[in-house]
C-alpha cells in the first residue's frame, strides 16, 4: 500500500517568475532554497511548487498537449468566518488575481468564492462550517457517518 | 494578507467512481462521510477531493475547455527510501497505475517516478534525501539559503 499522504502540488506554468511573484504577493514567503526556475511554498502541511511547465512535463515524461485544462484543477484555503473569505478575496482581486466565481452562499452549506491566478490557475477560498480549524489551521474532518 | 496554507487538492475527473475506486485501491481510506459525487480522502495534513470535472467547473464558474492538460498538474508523495519508492511505484502500476516515468536517479540529487492515475493525473513518488520526513510524515524543508 502506499502511504496516504499528500507532501507537494506542483503547478506547471509558463513563467514561474511570473507566479513567484504573485504568490509573495499574496503573503506567502517562498522557501528561500529555491532557484528561477522553481518556487516552493511550505503551504502548513503540504508545499507548493511552481515550476516551468515544460520542465514538469519533461520530469514526468509526459507530453504537454495543446490545449490547457485550467478548470479540472482547484487548490482550496479554508478560513475562519466568511467576513475571512470577503477579505481575502478582495486581497486576492487586489493582487493579480481574477475573480471567476465571487464568494457567495454555495450548495453545502458553506461559504466561498474562486480566483485565478496569473496562469489561470483556480484557488478557492471558502468557510466550512463542518470543517473546524485547529490550532494550526488544518481543517479537522468531520468522523464518518458509514462505516 | 492571505494565511499561508492549502486545505485541499481538488481533482476534477470524468467518473468520480472509478476514481474512488483506485485510490482506495492503492490503500488510501476515504474519509467516509462523502457521497457519489464526491469522494474525500485525508492525506495527512492536507485534503485530497475527487470531484466530476463538469462540477468542478461549474462550481468555480470556469468553463471546462476542450483540450487536457494532464501534464499541467501533478501531486507527490515523499517516503522514506529509494526502496520504498520502488514498492510503491510497482504497488502503484500493479492498481491500475500508468508508469510514465519508472523511478530513477534524478538531476536534484533524489530518486523519483511518475504514474498517472485512470483520469491521467500525474503522481510523482519520491525519496528527497534533503527533506527529511518527520514522524508524522511531513517533509521537513531545509532553511533558506539567503534571505
Amino acid at each position: 500500500m502506499i502511504p496516504q499522504r499528500m507532501t507537494l502540488v506542483t503547478l506547471g506554468v509558463a513563467d514561474v517568475a511570473v507566479l513567484r511573484r504573485f504568490y509573495e504577493g499574496l503573503g506567502f514567503r517562498a522557501a528561500g532554497f529555491d532557484s528561477e526556475g522553481v518556487a516552493f511554498f511550505d503551504m502548513n502541511g503540504v508545499v507548493l511548487a511552481v515550476f516551468g511547465r515544460e520542465d514538469l512535463a519533461e520530469d514526468a515524461n509526459a507530453k504537454l498537449e495543446s490545449g490547457s485544462a485550467h478548470a479540472r484543477m482547484s487548490l482550496a484555503i479554508n478560513l475562519e468566518s466568511e467576513a475571512a473569505v470577503d477579505a481575502a478575496m478582495a486581497f486576492a482581486a487586489g493582487h493579480g488575481g481574477r475573480v471567476t466565481q465571487p464568494a457567495r452562499k454555495v450548495f453545502w452549506g458553506g461559504y466561498a468564492g474562486y480566483f485565478a491566478d496569473p496562469d489561470g490557475f483556480l484557488w478557492e477560498i471558502a468557510y466550512n462550517p463542518f470543517w473546524p480549524l485547529d490550532a494550526d489551521g488544518r481543517p479537522q474532518l468531520p468522523p464518518p457517518t458509514r462505516p
